[in-house]
């Protein structure tokens, strides 16, 4: 084993991962880690899985970089009876098409988030309460550095890839810019250089819904479950942008929830699509923070790879890493010309790039659904990647 | 002037439309109107407006239906200083595309609205109380019933034309199938034969932000204002669905509406976009009754013109009048695909059928804005069904 084995949660099996989610803490005062703001923010911990083995070299290493409610828990089971697995289990695992046989993964809960790394509901240690909505705004380049402060301390200087969707693809694409010396590939999915202001509109009518439930109480409402419908009701709103016109058609159409045929014109009936909404949402609520949540959403409202450095294209020719986008085709809250602009911008700089589209009514989340289309995708660039170094 | 003249306000200048609304009061007890879903609602008054003189045939009325937020001042103004005219005052006046130099257009508030027809606001007679959500829930053929009696008082037994779009558009087509005898030629605009379960799902979403709203109180909370934000917020998703990303792009990209640049890391910064929501939201709520968006949207849910009727197809085979769907390109509400489902349908059915298709980056809300395109298409189609008349 190597030197940072105890840092490590390995594959023990062949056949399952079983996982653990590991903790890392740093920027202790007075050495709090310096906001894109200028805000200070420390101590800084940070919830992390990972998969398979680092190599002799350290240089197999990839980093998945999580959605808005993704978490670290990427991949694997926490114990044999565990009946739900990591959220991309599918891509990741031994034989999968990110192998943990061959590859090191690196899985972390982005900063502000809820699942164990610091964000509105951690102690502030100025006050000894929970930040709340005195959380500092923090920015999708902020998280990205608070990855770069986990792998210093995995002694990680070099990624072979890094790769997510939606709010991962910003992060993976600030990485590309950040360090363009140190990764090899980046595959960003579902995703764009700059938030749209259809994407911000959506995000403004979420954080409006959820601060209109008075069990928000301006976000201070730690320990109890805080605005239950109000994160519900944002979810519910998500989940549509999410998908499509037409897999609502195909897969709930018109067909009522329940079947007393005198309930059509009650202002109650439900619809089979609301029950699905309803159930996504009650299903959020007990899983996540809506002070992370509010956070999160303007830190993609915020995000823009160009701001700072010239612009989109100037920030794309920053980019030394091996580039594959990635869109859907019926994603119409990260349409595809988005990743074709930003292709069309890199081609033009004589980068390593390439975009390949999956066909797909699922809309923008056919990336954690259509695993037959994004399996060999996923594998191939990896796997050529890995090639080019003679892992 | 015709028998019933002191019913109509027409217009007296031959360049400016001087309108006024007025009243009219069935369905009195004990004959109630028996809606769809089987409850009795009565009295019921509607609020309507006309525009132009009925002829003596009484052959050239032609009735606009209204959209979930718009009213029966379709036209003109109240008084020489009114700076609002009404809302398709575009179209409709001496020498436009809705000529009331030639034709008698009538505008009702649908049964349900808050502008003087009978809705959740209005008092219950057996309370002596406003109903709030005790409302019965109705549908938009009772819109149309409702629409007929207001026919049958101005002793109007025929339509030349039946136009609206949206919500107005589902009222044309319950018109074109239920009143197939009556009607020369209908128009429906940005609208389809049923509510999809997109549609379905948005409306959950809204419905669920007012409701959330404390000042809801369960619908009441007559004479306050209600549930001001929660119905801006409403308002503010429904304004994204009616316009388009590319429009959002064009028109504020990602510019801050406030220049402090130190507002860009702050949670309460706001871009461009969110203030034009915000200021939309804010609009529609001094305006507009709470509680009748909630039955309106759920009419808009249980509309089927193919219920009870066979389905979709053999309703539509119902229709005599000759037919002109009018889709936008960019309408992601109501999909063009919808409007050429129905065009085929009727084809088949050897239905005299036209479809046209708006260019716009307007998105759904183009029939409100892209007079330019509509103007020819309204004028041409009307002018057709005059003179196959002999008008």
């Amino acid at each position: 084993m190597n030197q940072g084995a105890s840092r490590f949660s390995t594959a023990r099996s062949a056949r399952e991962l079983i996982t653990k989610t590991q903790h890392f803490t740093f920027a202790n005062s007075p050495e709090e880690m310096v906001l894109e703001s200028g805000h200070r923010l420390g101590p800084i911990t940070v919830a992390y899985e990972t998969y398979g083995a680092l190599n002799k070299d350290r240089s197999n290493a990839i980093l998945i970089a999580h959605a808005l409610t993704g978490d670290q828990h990427g991949a694997g089971k926490y114990d044999e009876s565990d009946k739900h697995p990591g959220w991309w289990d599918d891509m990741i695992g031994p034989g999968k098409p990110l192998d943990t046989n061959h590859f090191f993964i690196i899985c972390s809960n982005v900063l502000g988030g809820c699942r164990g790394t610091t964000g509105p509901a951690s102690i502030n240690p100025l006050t000894g309460q929970p930040y709340g909505m005195s959380f500092p705004v923090f920015t999708v380049r902020d998280m990205v550095r608070v990855q770069k402060a986990l792998l210093d301390y995995l002694a990680i200087e070099r990624l072979l890839c890094v790769i997510g969707g939606s709010m991962g693809g910003m992060q993976v694409l600030e990485w590309a810019v950040t360090y363009p010396d140190q990764i090899d590939g980046v595959l960003p999915i579902a995703t764009s250089g700059r938030m749209t202001a259809m994407g911000i509109a959506f995000n403004e009518v979420m954080r409006q819904t959820i601060m209109l439930d008075p069990a928000w109480n301006q976000g201070n409402y730690y320990p109890g479950a805080g605005p239950a419908q109000g994160l519900s009701i944002a979810r519910m709103l998500g989940m549509i942008t999410y998908r499509s016109d037409e897999l609502f058609g195909l897969r709930f159409g018109r067909r009522m929830a329940r079947s007393r045929p005198d309930d059509y014109y009650r202002y109650d009936n439900r619809f089979e699509i609301e029950s699905y909404l309803h159930y996504q949402g009650e299903k959020l609520v007990k899983r996540f923070d809506a002070n992370s949540y509010l956070y999160l959403c303007k830190a993609m409202d915020i995000y823009d790879i160009g701001r700072g450095r010239g612009g989109l294209a100037k920030a794309l020719g920053r980019i030394k890493a091996k580039t594959l986008f990635v869109g859907i085709d019926s994603d119409w809250l990260y349409p595809p010309s988005y990743m074709v602009e930003m292709t069309k911008i890199m081609e033009k700089k004589q980068k390593a790039v390439e975009y390949k589209e999956l066909k797909s009514h699922h809309g923008h989340d056919a990336f954690l659904i259509e695993f037959d289309q994004m399996s060999p995708i996923i594998k191939d660039f990896v796997q050529s990647l890995a090639e080019a170094k003679g892992l």
